[in-house]
């Protein structure tokens, strides 16, 4: 399977603590390194995972409140310290980018490689693509314009059964067509059925991040069975009527949409500083969910395809 | 002794590391508490060392290169979300004010509390004075525009002796005059001189904290006989030349300021990323200081009247 693993750099909310950072989170992606939040100190997360600064191309900003955004000078300023060149695309609604772009302008001139803002709307939209890979944002419900990011997988290609390829004398150069599950056609005009030749390509792996949000009906709308999913559950149920006030989950809440979309497997982040122990949170979200679910927690690496 | 307590929060240089946090101190005045530089994550440090976030009103920026002031958004952030309602003071250069100003206008829309700077320039001048202490900016030798800061108690009371003063009936309303120095006079008109009613006030305290600089004389015109003196020493002598190239000390070029103000004690600092371990630094210092030196780390907490 390629690799599709998730890192949580901070599972904190807003108010600091020592027992969570703010929220960041690096997907790797066969290798190649996807930033979702930058939390102050997210720069320290990477250094703290070994996740390689080089390998960072892509940061994805949710929204425009400090817990999610206020490690982006200190990292922005590391990577121009390290010598970088390419240039770091930083997806971010317009006005982060008016915000973070002066900021930036004064404190990295001179700065030894540029920065890209690919600002993003308030509506669904697909906001990067590459061969591996589309990223999808998805409006949630906070105080302030918030977007989800939707990590999907494009299909993947069928494992050439090299056995019974030989037995057929498939050519070696038409395996690629196999892979894309043509039929193999003899020189004598036989048909060989794909099916024949290959076994099925790796299922797709979703990854759908939903923080900082009130519980959406609309989110579950646009979510068909992601492999997985984060989605915040800052408090429990009994204080339900504070995360509405507030525009946060609770761990209930979390675990309802996780169920009504179909998910296989949901993380639990975004804790407030009022619990010194998350397991409440953790057993409240199991009443509403049958699947797997996890409490995010600083350090993990997840594996997403098991 | 009134408390003078010098607190380190960072002590480490540009490039971040596991080993050190970028700079920032908090010095405890008699429970108020002065931050001089504001390094990511200094609110985290603040945490650690139990400094309490409401005993702060002043924060002084030495200049403005990230790892001396990229911690100010998430912890004027914190203090939002605390509800402070008192005024905070930042000292800092005039584009600082301006930076900083527009991203919290932006960040902290509707803050509890007020934000106010004190805009600094690049000439010797008091900038802070209160009953207790006066602060002086001290111009640097950086590749920006840097200011180091001299704290400065003012000359405090004598001692009234109690059993002297009795025995010479001076009334309980006039120990303020014999702690100011003055003498008592009968009320048959005869003087008692203040010596035989008093002891010595207790010795004033002052803390200059000179970082980021290379080698300067002409700030060691301008410190005569400090108690303390932070000094960064980014390099050891092997690394002299880079030192100099980068606006920074060697660790014997910081004791040689020590050695030349005639400062009673030394504290390195703002170690570059390449030492695992700064005893080397420590050593060479020794050579050229006879007082007291010591090693910066984070979590330190010096009592500067001892």
């Amino acid at each position: 399977m390629d690799k599709f693993e998730l890192n949580i750099l901070g599972c904190g909310s807003a108010t600091t603590s020592m027992r969570h950072m703010p929220t960041s989170q690096v997907l790797n992606i066969r290798d190649n390194l996807f930033m979702i939040d930058c939390g102050e100190a997210a720069q320290l997360g990477m250094l703290r995972q070994r996740l390689k600064f080089a390998r960072l191309n892509h940061i994805f900003i949710s929204h425009l409140h400090g817990d999610h955004c206020f490690g982006l000078p200190g990292l922005l300023s590391t990577l121009d310290l390290h010598g970088r060149s390419g240039a770091l695309t930083i997806h971010i609604n317009a006005e982060g980018a008016k915000h973070f772009g002066d900021f930036f302008n004064f404190f990295l001139k001179g700065s030894s490689y540029n920065i890209q803002f690919n600002v993003i709307g308030t509506r669904k939209a697909v906001i990067y693509e590459d061969d591996a890979i589309t990223v999808t944002a998805l409006p949630l419900k906070h105080r302030v314009p918030t977007m989800g990011f939707l990590f999907e997988e494009k299909p993947k290609l069928r494992h050439v059964n090299g056995e019974m390829a030989r037995f057929h004398n498939v050519p070696l150069h038409m395996y690629n067509n196999l892979r894309q599950g043509k039929d193999f056609v003899t020189p004598e005009g036989n048909t060989v059925p794909n099916s024949l030749l290959t076994t099925a390509a790796d299922p797709s792996i979703s990854y759908a991040y939903c923080s900082d949000t009130a519980f959406s009906p609309r989110l579950v709308s646009m979510l068909h069975q992601p492999t997985w999913i984060y989605h915040e559950a800052t408090y429990a149920d009994e204080y339900a009527k504070l995360a509405k006030q507030r525009g946060h989950s609770t761990a209930s809440q979390a675990a309802t949409v996780a169920a009504q979309t179909g998910a296989k497997n949901l993380i639990l982040g975004h804790y407030s500083k009022r619990y010194t122990d998350e397991q409440p949170l953790l057993l409240e979200a199991q009443q509403h969910f049958g699947g797997r679910v996890l409490l995010a927690n600083e350090g993990m690496k997840i594996d997403l395809t098991k």
